[in-house]
């Protein structure tokens, strides 16, 4: 059975479970993920028993190629398409998520007998099946190669905005579709900085390098982020280094199916605090990764996930020290039953 | 004074104009559109009189170094915080758009006092101010070069994939920060689909060659499709070329402020139509470019958008003949008093 149609049997699953009749799925990424097919102006209706596309003319032909398993209905509108077909099922709890629809779209969808049902894709997204865990090592492993081709490349004078082409174009020629987010390449202070915008700025001697990357592969995400000192590093650099790699590798070293999110973000957090550095640690431990780069879980003081078998997390503990310089070491893991694999390497 | 801070004046003015006290603020485009800081997990409140930014202790170093004109105010908890600071103003008629915020989140608001209203950002948005129009052009001009430079490197045996790469690394070198969507590369039949996904297939002798691709400068996007034969062109694809080509100078030819956006449409429509083609062009005949690749105004059958001084729209009819091949040609232009200017030359 296809992964597509192995998914909406697990949607109707669980549909039955919480006794609802069905789901509307709208957003491009979750059309994808139940048919293959990614594509705006599209929405699936996935009953218990049924499933249908409702499509632009224009996209027939194409969903025909991909796509066998589902039935077709072209629209000129497409809302009152969705909510005619429903009332001629005769369905009355037919749930959207109120995560995914706009405000405006909600308020359409309750006026006609729509339920809000929040979750329930997000609960099949979060684990991740073998097909996709297939895209994410790929994705994962291009991005450490990525690594070892530019380290040796990145010189005095080169720009940050010249590093992040030159990964990408290295990312893709190994057959990334593209990078999974805006890459962050960072020299000197600019380290310092979790979200620096990568710039013109040039490298000197003697500075940090960060690098905060990743790709897509199939359509899945990968991130990783490198930090080391071009040049002769300082004491403090040095120190700093090794207080975030003991955090991360703590991290990674704990992190297993049923341990809690946040125990993962206490453990790589009180290293750090320990070494005196708690205050310079400013952001979550980590996050999911599948088709978004950021999903759920969250790995952060305040979340209540359980990490479990089959997800794909960051841990990615930093400390940044303002005007000076920053460091993070992030990898991309899968959750097993007694451990994690690390995916980029 | 910064384009920004004329922003905040513009919907300030807006404000006043429609009896609001204010307006927050939430996606990543619309706060960079406010204050040239691109970020998550912020929110603005923009009162008639004053501006705050809610901010993530980690991005406040980083915030004050790009933007001076906006009051910080840190959080624990975005939501409450940015809730409890309107009670404290005391402001009755706060908005949030009902079209930007998720339905779990537009309840929160609602609940919370603010009231929904529709499209003010947007109609701020889409008229393009001379900076704004400056970033569009270098975007389209980029475009437009990128396209002569690959032609000639179109050859038997390239894969569609290989030329989306090149074509992506070009765009870079020229100092796009990357490309604005997914490029369609189509080679033969695949010409055929309007929103082909670039594949591996190889480039054969006497086949269509369709390019549809963009970049981002700025952060603005451009938006340009390019048909050619590669190869001794048959009669049939000449002849479907021509009459694409005249649809499209047609539509261009009459775009002005003034002019109802779906009578360009229908002015390519009509053409195609007349010569016996018009159930083979599939799609609207444009959109609105600028931070978004597709925004307002919508150039089709049933918009009801009237062209501006200061839009950028795109033209791009297109006859698709499945099986065989499909020709689409765009450009991006610039509405003005008695005409439109083509950027993506």
């Amino acid at each position: 059975m296809s992964i597509y149609k192995e998914r909406i049997k697990d949607i109707q699953s669980l549909l039955k479970e919480k006794g609802l009749d069905g789901i509307i799925i709208t957003t491009p990424l979750e059309i994808f993920f139940f048919s293959g097919f990614h594509q705006d102006r599209t929405i699936l209706l996935i009953t218990k028993n049924e499933v249908f596309a409702f499509l632009p003319k224009m996209f027939v032909d194409h969903f025909k190629e991909k796509v066998d398993f589902i039935e077709i209905i072209t629209y000129d509108n497409l809302n009152e398409e969705v909510v005619s077909k429903i009332e001629k099922l005769k369905y009355k709890k037919i749930i959207f998520d109120p995560e995914t629809e706009n405000y405006e779209q909600g308020k359409y969808w309750i006026k006609n007998g729509l339920k809000e049902f929040k979750g329930l894709v997000k609960s099949l997204r979060i684990i991740k099946k073998e097909q996709e865990l297939k895209n994410l090592k790929k994705a994962c492993s291009i991005s450490a190669k990525t690594f070892e081709i530019i380290k040796p490349k990145i010189k005095e004078g080169i720009s940050e905005r010249q590093v992040a082409l030159e990964m990408e174009y290295i990312m893709q020629k190994m057959g990334a579709s593209g990078k999974s987010f805006e890459l962050i390449v960072a020299f000197g202070a600019n380290s310092a900085l979790p979200h620096h915008e990568t710039s013109e700025r040039k490298l000197k001697k003697n500075e940090a390098v960060l690098l905060d990357f990743g790709c897509i592969y199939g359509r899945y995400c990968s991130d990783i982020t490198r930090t080391f000192f071009y040049g002769k590093p300082n004491p403090e650099f040095t120190k700093i280094y090794k207080i975030v790699e003991e955090a991360q590798k703590a991290g990674v070293k704990h992190a297993r199916d049923g341990i809690l999110a946040k125990d993962i973000d206490k453990i790589c957090r009180d290293h750090i605090s320990e070494k005196g550095y708690g205050q310079y640690f400013t952001h979550g431990t980590g996050h999911g990764v599948g088709l978004q780069i950021h999903e759920e879980p969250y790995l952060n003081t305040k979340s209540n996930s359980i990490l479990k078998k089959g997800m794909t997390v960051t841990v990615e503990p930093g400390i940044y020290l303002y005007g000076k310089f920053g460091v993070r070491i992030e990898d991309t893991i899968y959750i097993s039953k007694n451990g994690a694999e690390v995916l980029t390497k």
